[in-house]
This record gives C-alpha cells, sequence and structure tokens, in this order.
C-alpha cells in the first residue's frame, strides 16, 4: 500500500477500503503521510465524495485516534448538543440549563472560537471566576451532582478532527458534507451521550449554504448515530442573519440569561425551545408537543434561570462582576423603512476586530466588547434611530457596520 | 486575494482569473503558498480541469518563472522534439542527425530519467567523454556549426515547472491533461525553437493511457502553440510494447547507431521516420510524403550516420571506449507459440532494478546494462527459444522479466 495509489484512487473516484483510509489517516497522525498528501486526499473527498461505508470506516478511525468518555456510571439520560456554529450564538447557555433542570443530564464539552464565530468557551470565560478546565473527575462529579457540565475538553478526544481540521482550514477543504459529519459525529461519540441534537446552521453566514445540503448532513449524521446506537436528532437552522440580538462575549452571556429568565422572546428564544424540546422528546421518549410545554414551564418557573445561576455558581463564577465596556458608539440609520436583512457574517467581521474573536490562535479577547442590534429585520426604521450600539475598549471604529443593515 | 479563496474557486469548478494563478504560483515559487495548499490546487485543478484561458495564463506564468533562450541570431528554422516518454525510447539520438543532415537546425535540451523510463541525457553520458553540460555559447556555437545539439539544459528554463513537478509526483496530481500540456509546452517555448514536434505515447506504459485523451492533448498543445506563434505538431505513438529492441543506456545508444545505419527496421525505426518526415515537413512546408523521401534517403546515403558520429566527436564523445557488459543471462521460453506481447512496463522495471535507471535522485546508474530483446511481437517461438537478454553487473537476477512475455 502507498499513498499515492490511495490519493488516486479517490482521485478517480473509486471508493477506498478501510485499510486505505487507515493508512491514510493514521499516517497523517504519525507523520508518514505528508501534510501535501493529506491536502490533496482532502480535495479529492470533497470534489468527489465519500460513501457511507467509507464514513463509516472514518468515524471510527477518528475516534479511536484519541480516548472517549465512558459516561455509564452516571444515572440517568445524558443528551449532548452540538451546533454547526454561527454569529450571536449563545444556544448553549439557554438550553443546557434548561434541560437540565428537567432532569436530563447535558455533559457539554465545548470549543473556543476562531474567526468570526464565538466558541462558548470564550463567553463562559466573561464571567469572573469561572473555570472552564476541569479534571474527568470533576466533569463528573459536577454532572452526577447539579445535571449539567460546560467546560473545555477534558481529555484528548479525537486528536486526528483537530489536526485535520487545521489543515483544511487553510486549503478550502472544509465545505464537504462527508469531513464536516465526520468530524461533528466522532466527537460527540467519543463524548459518550447517549442521545446527539445536532442544530445545523444554514445560510450565508454559515458553512452550509442551503436547505438541501442541511438535509443530506443531517441524514448523514442521523445513519452515523445508528451505527453506534446514538439516537440523533437534527434541526435546521437559518444562519443569515445574527442569532439573538447580542454578539460578543459578555453580551452574548447577559442576552442567555435574560431569555432564561423569559424576558427576551426573540428568534434566539424559539431555536432555543426548538432544540429544548427535541433534547427532552428525545431524553424522555415522549412528543414534541409535551417536551415544549415542560421547557416553556421550565423557563416560565425560573426553573431553568436558577440552574444556570447554580451552574455558575459551581464551576465559581461571580456573574455580579461580569462586565460590559462602558464606551458605547451607537450607529444611526440614514435612512426611513423596513428593515429587511442584517448580514450575520459583517456583524460578527466587525464585533471581532471590536476584540471579541481572534482571527489568530495568538489573539487576546475583548469579553466587555462586541455589538448589541437595537433593531431587529421587520421592524420600521425611521432617520436618525439607533440601528446597533458598538461596545468598545482599544479600538474605536464604526468598521462601516451600517452596510450590514439593509433598509427598503 | 488570497490563496485559501483562490483554491475554493477552483474546487467549485470555477475559471481561474490570470492574477489569481499568478498569486497562487507565483506564490509557490516564493514560498508564501505552501506545498500543502498548492497540491490542494492541483487536485482540483486535475478533477475539475482548465479552460483554454487558464492554460494560456499558466504556460505564461510558467514561462516566465525563469530564463527563455533566443535563438534569432542562428540562421535557419529551428526545430524542437520532445516525447512524453516511454521505455525503450531512444528517437532522440536518431531523429535529431537525420533533420540535422537536411539542413534544419534542432536545438535539443534533454534531461535525465527518473524510474523507468530513462532520459536522454543518461542515454548520451554511456558514450565515454561525451559533454552534456554547455555553456549557452557553446550551444549556440555548435548548433550554428553542425546544426544539432543534444545537452542539458544551459539555463534556468521553466524553474515553476521543476518545483510544481516534484510535487505533482507525490500527490497523484501527475495524470492531468491540461498540467502535462503547460508542463511541456511551457519549456518547449522557453527554449526557442520555431517549430515544435511532440511525440504522444499512448498506452499501458505511458502517462496517457487511450487515443482520446491523446487527442485532447494533441489539440490542446497546438492550441498553446499558436498563441506563440509556434507551429506545432504532434504524433500520437503507441506505448503498450517497449520501442526498438534495446532498453539501457549504452544498449540504446547502439541501436540508435544501427537504425541510423540503415541495418535495422523495427518499430523505432518506424516511428523515427514519422517523426523525422513531420519535423522536415514543417521546417522545409513541403508535403509528408516528400520529406520522407528526403528522411529515409538521409538514412540510406548514410548522411544522417555521419551526421551522428559528428555530433559525437563535436561533444567530444568517444564511441569505440562505449561498453555494454560481457555479463549476460539469456531468458528461454518455456512455451511455444505466437509472442503476442511484451509489457513495457515490466521490460523498463527490470533494466533499471539491473542498475539502468534511478528510483530515487541520488541512485548512480550503470551504462553497460539492460535488457536486449531477442524476440518481437509477432514472432513465432519455440519452446527453449532465447526471448531476451539481460546484460548486467553487479546485480545478477532475471527478476521475473519472463511474466513480461505473453506466448499463445
Amino acid at each position: 500500500m502507498n499513498i499515492v495509489d490511495i490519493i488516486n484512487k479517490k482521485r478517480n473516484n473509486l471508493e477506498l477500503t478501510k485499510e486505505e483510509l487507515e493508512y491514510a489517516f493514521n499516517g497523517y497522525m504519525n507523520k508518514t503521510v505528508k501534510d501535501y498528501q493529506m491536502s490533496a486526499l482532502l480535495m479529492a473527498i470533497c470534489i468527489n465524495g465519500l460513501s457511507d461505508e467509507e464514513v463509516f470506516s472514518l468515524t471510527d478511525i477518528f475516534i479511536r485516534s484519541g480516548n472517549t468518555i465512558d459516561l455509564s456510571m452516571i444515572p440517568g439520560v445524558k443528551v449532548d448538543k452540538h451546533s454547526t456554529g454561527g454569529v450571536g450564538d449563545k444556544t448553549t447557555l439557554v438550553i443546557a440549563p434548561i434541560v437540565a433542570s428537567l432532569g436530563i443530564k447535558v455533559p457539554k464539552m465545548s470549543g473556543r472560537g476562531l474567526g468570526y464565530t464565538g466558541g462558548t468557551i470564550d463567553k463562559l470565560e466573561s464571567i469572573p471566576g469561572l473555570k472552564v478546565n476541569l479534571t474527568k473527575e470533576e466533569f463528573l462529579k459536577e454532572l452526577d451532582s447539579i445535571g449539567m457540565v460546560i467546560c473545555s475538553q477534558t481529555e484528548a478526544l479525537v486528536p486526528l478532527d483537530k489536526e485535520i481540521y487545521a489543515l483544511r482550514d487553510v486549503t478550502a477543504t472544509v465545505e464537504s458534507i462527508p469531513l464536516i459529519a465526520v468530524s461533528i459525529m466522532s466527537k460527540k461519540i467519543a463524548s459518550g451521550a447517549d442521545k446527539i441534537l445536532i442544530d445545523i446552521k444554514s445560510g450565508k453566514g454559515a458553512l452550509i449554504k442551503n436547505d438541501t445540503e442541511a438535509k443530506i448532513l443531517k441524514d448523514l449524521m442521523i445513519r452515523i448515530g445508528n451505527k453506534y446506537n446514538k439516537e440523533v436528532r437534527c434541526i435546521i437552522s437559518n444562519m443569515d442573519i445574527p442569532l439573538g440580538i447580542c454578539v460578543g462575549n459578555a453580551l452574548e452571556v447577559a442576552e442567555a440569561a435574560e431569555v432564561l429568565s423569559g424576558r427576551i422572546k426573540n428568534n434566539l428564544y424559539d431555536l432555543c425551545i426548538d432544540i429544548a424540546s427535541n433534547m427532552v422528546s428525545m431524553a424522555k421518549e415522549i412528543s414534541i408537543i409535551d417536551a415544549r410545554e415542560q421547557v416553556i414551564e421550565a423557563i416560565e418557573s425560573k426553573k431553568a434561570y436558577n440552574k444556570f445561576m447554580e451552574f455558575i455558581v459551581y464551576q465559581k463564577g461571580n456573574i455580579e462582576e461580569m462586565e460590559i465596556s462602558n464606551n458605547k458608539l451607537e450607529i444611526k440609520s440614514d435612512k426611513k423603512g423596513i428593515l429587511t436583512d442584517i448580514d450575520a457574517y459583517k456583524i460578527g467581521e466587525v464585533s471581532c476586530k471590536l476584540g471579541s474573536g481572534r482571527l489568530s490562535k495568538d489573539d487576546v479577547i475583548d469579553p466587555a466588547v462586541g455589538v448589541f442590534l437595537n433593531k431587529q429585520v421587520g421592524d420600521s426604521v425611521e432617520l436618525g434611530d439607533i440601528l446597533c450600539t458598538l461596545y468598545y475598549n482599544k479600538v474605536k471604529d464604526d468598521f462601516d457596520i451600517i452596510k450590514a443593515f439593509s433598509i427598503q
């Protein structure tokens, strides 16, 4: 077996055996396959695709590249959740407390952000004192005690995914449905939950550009889950406009708390209800309608909000001390009409430039900055109305954010 | 402009602008584009192809990556020749003297071999004393004086091709018609001849597997030539069986001399007549039939053979001292019937293992070893007849060469 023949086979759109995939991907991990060879293979996969059999083999190779977590000693059903990422996406912070408050275990390991979409861990770190790095023992104890955890990865889960993702990122091989499915599902399966909810973002600001592709990804991830006896459900949600009204770390934590307390009912609220209901429906094996009633009740009764606070305190966070910058720049409309669109990508980009995200791994995040949307899609706008407010610290610039707003 | 967007565009099968191709390929030369990015782009090109406009732009970028040779001060028409490579291909050694003996200038820069197909320069070096490295001045003087030169590249012609070819070789991106066309034509155009003959090998042992692909490559190379006002003709020749009866360096020089002297009239002779006639027809603007008459007359009259000897002496070679090994291993048939096929690839492989070629750049060639084919396709074979003779030195092994012969 040699790597050039394997690349050639995929280039000619032939199916690779499990042994060939192992040779290529394990070889990449142990450096016998070079990065320029792996990138050629990844490009051939992107263009020619992978069969189901190849996807199952590759998921297995990914999982076996590192450790896996065994949650079987924790009583109850464990439900995990993943989102393919978007601007303003703080759903994890809202959903985990809702679902945990209903007696379901939510073991959630999250990542940091890179690029315009923030990571849940970065958001949590805007709460002073909050500990995001837990040992395996701390992780299991917290899950058992309060029913939820949100933390960084405790173990070396799927190290191959990290290596391959870094290469895909710089070789234009990110947008591949089978590679996206393998990346997500290998990590979710290695994390040990019984049931998995995936929120697939579809739209201009997302990896998946339209609902047809989203549907293909959904079906593929469900088939991978079946292979491992994991129930998988997928929500397909729009990512053309930002999720909610806040973009930026502390701002997003604040919005999550508002949604949990029932005071904000926007597109973020709707999506959180939808995702949480599906998780509860899976875990309790009840209808979506029944699950939805319980979810709304958890918010209205403040059970979910209290669980959120319990979680923050358990992980040593002090939300009272969380800071949002006092420096504000209000962006006013130079037009009158109806706000028909907000460009999620542009909003994410400006927030990132203000300091809320990192464009390279070494950038330091400023948790106190970001963008607050004073107007939302569908609102009528008068001349001089405030469209959005920029919270800034070191960088004072509007970065032409007004172009993100379409008013007609 | 950034390389990831450019790769992504080609991945999505869109046409790249000349500026984008320059960004990518010039960037690769000056190391701002990484090898793993170039290999991803090359794979996307292999699978999705290149438009004519892209091929023209890329040829131009290749040519401009190094020096070019100006032959305008040498009087007369200059005709160059290239073959896409095959086992036993010593056509350059036969054709250049024929064409030069008819008053046409043949400025031929050749390469060394890597893998099972030998290089003309390696073959010439089996003639003791023969100088293959010439200065630009020596090259021009010889061309002007005796009408032909065969030497290594005198200048840094198309260095980008060398870089890209080395990468293609290890990433399964060699078999791409537009990339093959760009590679060949950029070097031929940079070499400065007025007219160019390309011998496209098609068959099991060649890069181009069938005549349909060969025809596409042919038409594309003619269109590239037209862009540069160079007349280009292509021959498509079979590469399923070895060319001629000798494989190995000194053996091939000896066979070339035999063909030039008119004593051997095999498939090599036929192909050489065909190529030389096309070169003469182009250069003198006469019909192929008239050109063919002149070519055959050049052989029969020994003019071509004498030109070959003049060339060897001019470049300080002493053909009397050329050695073929005295150690012979005769391979006898264990079957009776008709010889229906000789596997060129297998013959090349055995010759290489005997020491006539190099599998890595540092291998040292033994000019005295190789394979002589005692029987040719179509011959009837008796039990115990000699099929071929291995000339060996250090390595005595038949490498199961008998498997290369199909007898029915």
